[in-house]
Parts: C-alpha cells; structure tokens; sequence
C-alpha cells in the first residue's frame, strides 16, 4: 500500500490530535475517507460538525472495517483496550500507527495483543498544546512539526514509507528512532520539563505567585496541560522520568551550594553554559526554520 | 518635593532599562530634563542619539549634580561603587532610587554609604526581557507592569509618595513591601526559576535537544538572560534562593518516588494541583489586566 492508494483511514480518538488528523488529511489527501470514533457520543457529535471527519462510528470495531490505515489517537492510557476491540475487525493488511507521546509500551502492547502480522508502526506526532479537546483543532496543526517514527526490527519497509508519507502530507518534518530511545530522549525535553513547571507551581505560595512577572508564566505554561494525559505520558516513561529528575536534583544541587559558598565563578560559569547552549539551540531551530528568525 | 515639581532626574546605567526609563520620563513627564551616565562611551553616545537622555556626562558625580532623582539603572554589583561616587555630588534633598532585582542589600548598602540622611527608597520594577542594551530600550516597557517599592521605618513620607507617583506617571501599577519580604517573595517567584530554567538546559545533552518542542524552549526562555546581571541578582539573594532550590528538591522527590513506585494517584494528584494553581493564577492575572484576555 502506497500513500497513493489510500482510499479509506479511521481516527479513534477525537480530541485536539484526533480532529486535527482529521482536518489535516482533509486538507493534505482530500479524496481519502476519514471514518470517525469517539467513545463520548457528543464528542462524535462535535467532530463531525466540524469536518474533522467523514463520517462516525458508534464503535471502533466498525470505525476500522474498511480502514487501510488506523491512527490510535486517545489517550495513551486507553490503547490497550482499544487494540482488543479492534482486533478482529482490522483489514488483512492494514497498518496502525497511534499519537501517543511514549512509544516503548505502545509498541509492546500492539506486539502482544494486535499480533506480529498487523502492521503496527508507532508515530510521536510533536505538535499540540495545553489546550484540549475537537473543538481546538485544526488542519494546521502539524505543520513544520517533527513527528518521530519508532520502527523495529519487525517493522516491514512498506509500512513505514506509509506512515512517514502519510505525516509528510500533514505538513510533518519526519524522523525516525527506536522506540527505546524515542522514550529515553523524550524523559529529557519533554517529561522532565512538565514534571518541572508542575513542581515549580506546586512549590510556591498562591498569594506571592500573584507578583509574578512574565518569566515564571512561561516557566510553567506546560503545567496547565491535562493531568490525565500527563499522569499516563509519565506512567509510561516512569523509569527514564525518575531518573531525569534524578539528573537535575543533581544540578540544582550544584547551583544550591555554589549559592551558600558565595562561589559567583561557579554560579557566572553555570548560567553562562545554559545561556550560550540554550542560544545555540535557539539559532540552529531557526535555521532549520523550526521557529521563526 | 512632589512629581509635579521634579525638572531633573540622573540615570546611571544606560542599559535597557535605564534606557527605558529615560524613554519613558520623556513621554510621560516630558518636560522633565534627564541627565545620564554609562560608564561605557559607547553607551552614552548610542543612549543620546536614541533620545534616552537629553544630556550625557562622564561621570556620574557630574550627572547627579542637578537632580532631585536619582535612578540607579546599572548591574546590582556596580551599586556600591556608585554610591562612593557619587555621595558627595548628591543635591541635599536629592531622592535616590534603584532598579535593582534585589532590594535588602542595596538598600542596606545605601544606608552605609550615603548615610541615614540621604533619601534612598528602593524600587523594584518588574519588567524587562532577556535582551540587553539601550538598543531595546523602549518608552512603554513599563506599562501595565508592577513596580515593588520597599520603604523602611526610616522612609519619609515624602519620599514614598514621589517615587510612587514616578513609576506611576511611566506606567507602572505600585506595590509596596518591606527590603526582606520582597527578597524571599522574589527568590520564589523569579530567582528559582531562573536558576531552575538555567540547570534543565545544563543536564541535557545538546544533540537531543535540537528535538525539542515549544514547550521546552518556553520553560527554559528566561535561561537566555544576561549571566553576570543574574549572577549578581543570586549572589545578593543567595540564602533565600538556597532555601527555595531546597524546597523545590522536595517537591521534585516526590514525583521521583511517586513514579518509581508507579502511584498514579499521586501522580495525577500533583499535576491536578499545578494546573488548578497555574489556571486560578491567569484567571486572575487576566481579571487584573496583567494579561491579555
């Protein structure tokens, strides 16, 4: 199956990710059949009024039937019971990906319950927000964004130039990875940051947070994300997370003594590593034009 | 002596700051004459031709001679030898004032070095960005944005009212609290996070990083600030910034724990508590017009 070929596609799942799928491939492969599931009838509802897809589906058993590509985008937490209802009803050759923020469960799980003859290939679509839900979607969403695809060694050529086209026409910047590392490299710039801005948040005073400036707002933007999504992102990375946290105790301990030492050679070289590595990252993101000049 | 009275200010330091502050007496106190100093030439002529000042000197002894307020607009390191110089210049009523990110050790240090007798008032204004220079001065960088005084039991009444009403008349909202409170409140709310923002770039590794989203770039943007500025800001609140990177280990513990021990509940509760914290925070901010609705 080419990118070419594809007729018919299933999205179960039709929150801010789900729906923007949805919307983009509607605007990227137009003559493709986006069949729709949700598990909350209103949300049907509502992605359907806003175009997100073709058509719905009471049950992701009967969204998938005549699907060549399924995309698994419900929380993460939700893929094993997802995987178990679609099983049966999955085309001989169809190929599921998912949205999921991890990859190393994921991929574990569609080996033990979908079987190693479904085409399962996981994708990390690196784009959304704190904000939640259809109603926030939109065709644009992926565009410019990196999407990090987790081949294994059982991964079929074909299935993954389908999943990486099927991105591309999203808009998507592709990479690609193994799903061990995807969730070792993920701990460090993205778990670790969510645990960080809800620590920092969790750590002040309500009252003197009302003084705060602009800076601790962007500090912490990512802690108004939702709990339960982030709960299963982190359940499912725990050992990678615990041991980032672990890092930055470390680091934070460093800054920690140099301060009650009165050692400013070593506070000046610690603030100006993060700034010229932090600048670095900033100037190569635009050369890449991954952020604006 | 009242806002409507002042015709003279001195500005020593011609950075962004003082350069905004320059700017902004312009447009809201136009008729007021503004003398400056940097102790760079480069600065003063580039402060001049950006209308910051209407008159540079060189020095700052000379600057202050006609003033009856003085801002000090330089690093929080050069305070002290600011003060030695410019002591004997000072008009005998001249109101002295700061900018300053910390407010117990200057406003200690004035009362040492220019004695009880000259009127020192510490002001705190809370904007900026991690740009630096007069070059990105601007007259509205105030608006809309808190200045913190931090009068004593020695503060004259006078002397309240006329710095207030000045960071009034640039466009500031007015907050007053005591050198020490102000410290602790501040290490909470923007030193720790600087500090904070400054060891998560540190403990990631370059190359992973290039795979970063926004979310990282916002937590860490304020890590792109001057180092030496910042330096400085620390080594002036180095204990209660100690105390508050010690708090925050806790709190970065107990995720550590809740994740290896794979508790979900108390996962979800913490990110619950962040959210709620940060969401209740911007509903307020916005009700306040600090931010956009």
């Amino acid at each position: 199956m080419k990118i070419k070929d594809l007729d018919t596609i299933a999205v179960l799942g039709l929150g801010l990710l789900g729906g923007s799928v949805g919307m983009a491939v509607n605007r990227g492969l137009g003559r493709v059949v986006r069949m729709g599931y949700s598990h909350r009838a209103i949300t049907r509802k509502k992605a359907l009024e806003a175009g997100a897809v073709d058509a719905i589906c009471d049950s992701a058993a009967e969204a998938v039937k005549k699907a060549q590509l399924v995309v698994l985008a419900s929380p993460i937490g939700t893929f094993e019971a997802l995987m178990h209802e679609i099983k049966h009803s999955l085309l001989k050759d169809a190929v599921v990906t998912d949205v999921g923020s991890t990859k190393r469960l994921p991929v574990r799980w569609a080996r033990k319950i979908l079987g190693s003859k479904v085409r399962f290939l996981g994708s990390h679509p690196m784009a959304g927000s704190e904000q939640r839900g259809v109603e926030f979607a939109r065709a644009d969403l992926f565009d410019e964004a990196l999407c990090i695809i987790t081949p294994t060694a059982q991964t079929k050529k074909e299935t993954l130039e389908l999943v990486e086209d099927f991105w591309r026409e999203l808009g998507m910047r592709v990479s690609t990875m193994s799903p061990i590392m995807h969730d070792r490299v993920l701990a460090r710039i993205s778990h670790l940051p969510h645990v960080l801005a809800a620590a920092l948040v969790n750590c002040s005073d309500a009252e003197q947070l009302l003084l705060c400036g602009k800076g601790f707002l962007d500090t912490t933007r990512i802690a108004s994300g939702p709990p339960g999504i982030w709960c299963d992102i982190l359940m499912t990375n725990a050992g990678n997370t615990a041991v980032a946290i672990g890092r930055l105790i470390k680091e934070l301990q460093r800054m920690e003594k140099a301060l009650v030492q009165g050692d400013d050679k070593a506070i000046t070289k610690m603030l100006s590593e993060a700034q010229a590595k932090r600048n670095d990252l900033v100037e190569k993101k635009m050369i890449r034009k991954e952020l604006p000049a």
